[in-house]
């Protein structure tokens, strides 16, 4: 999957703790069919094998609606699973390593959270920023937060495309695209949703009416 | 560093929760003086690039002193610092995967518990084998037992060298390398001693009196 040209409007980070009994391959899908643009699989507490298993299914799930495949800092699954690309985070491998085995023609994602991480990044090669956390989120108690202001001045500083992250809804979701960036970065707004198709439809007509 | 002719004898797995106000590094260091013929460096807490940042430091350690140094679990921790080798769980990546980004110079260790895991993991081409635990741990308080009768088999079983793992210490090292196997893995036998160059010292007599 070629890496230009990808649609960062409404990007899906997964957290196996809101999905309940259904199972996060399904809760995906329907994502997508809702409008997830970008799916990023997260796994904190996984062993690498259920990682990696976890990762093929929806490897496959991604792939077959043609929607880029992203794994979150653990560069050996997504070698293991050829996954589409890499988010790493200011605590996992630094780029130029990721850059070294995964290749040039892969997307490296990283999360920031102040203009300099920002410009240091694009710098570094990332090919989008992750930017957050916008509002405290349960998914991260402890992140930094960024204003509106200081997203905005983000956005500016660099040339790649931002995403926001953090505690984003569809009640504040346009204010956030209102900052110029490329899209918002979603976790419980879609999954913790009894209707996720919906959730994720209702969201990306709000990312989309403001771009 | 070839990966014939390993000293499997006295194999040192790391776990910070034991040296107290040391550093690994130094803690390393003095087990390697003592006798320590491998080093492994096992993380499940630390962040990516702490443990990468561990590794580095370890890995120059390791080097100085000719001892092969080995990541757990982490492919891609093992690809960055250039390690000798990679061990893997029965949770962890495929054999498969991990032979295919690591390469056949590489030595890959395989943790068992029974004689159909050590033929299954020789077939797939296990470098070396860690059978255990012999004996419960603190470090692995959920793991399968291996009788001493047991690892006598997994020894027989198979053609590539085999360390035993769980518990061991000078009180019961001499009865478990009486079984045939190659060498003792240990975690707090020395890490949790005060004088980590006796206690390493201490092993080393009893493990190559037995060989």
């Amino acid at each position: 999957m070629s890496k230009l040209n990808w649609d960062y409007s409404l990007y899906l980070v997964t957290d196996r703790s809101y999905i309940g009994k259904r199972t996060l391959a399904d809760c995906v899908k329907e994502a997508i069919k809702g409008g997830a643009s970008l799916v990023q699989l997260r796994e904190k507490t996984a062993s690498s094998r259920e990682f990696y298993e976890l990762a093929l299914q929806l490897k496959e799930i991604t792939g077959a609606f043609s929607v880029p495949f992203i794994i979150n800092d653990r560069l050996d699954i997504a070698l293991a699973v050829d996954a589409d690309g890499l988010h790493l985070g200011q605590d996992d491998l630094p780029i130029k390593i990721a850059r070294e085995y995964f290749g040039k023609n892969k997307v490296i994602g990283i999360s920031v959270s102040n203009v300099q991480e920002a410009i240091q990044a694009q710098e570094e090669g990332a090919d989008y920023l992750g930017a957050g956390a916008i509002y405290a989120t349960g998914t991260k108690l402890d992140a930094d937060l960024v204003s509106l202001a200081e997203l905005k001045k983000i956005k500016e500083a660099v040339s790649i495309p931002v995403v926001a992250i953090g505690g984003i809804k569809k009640e504040n979701a346009a204010s956030i695209m209102a900052t110029g960036i490329d899209g918002i970065s979603v976790v419980s707004a879609i999954l913790a949703e009894d209707d996720i198709y919906t959730a994720s439809k209702n969201l990306k007509t709000i990312v989309t009416a403001k771009k």
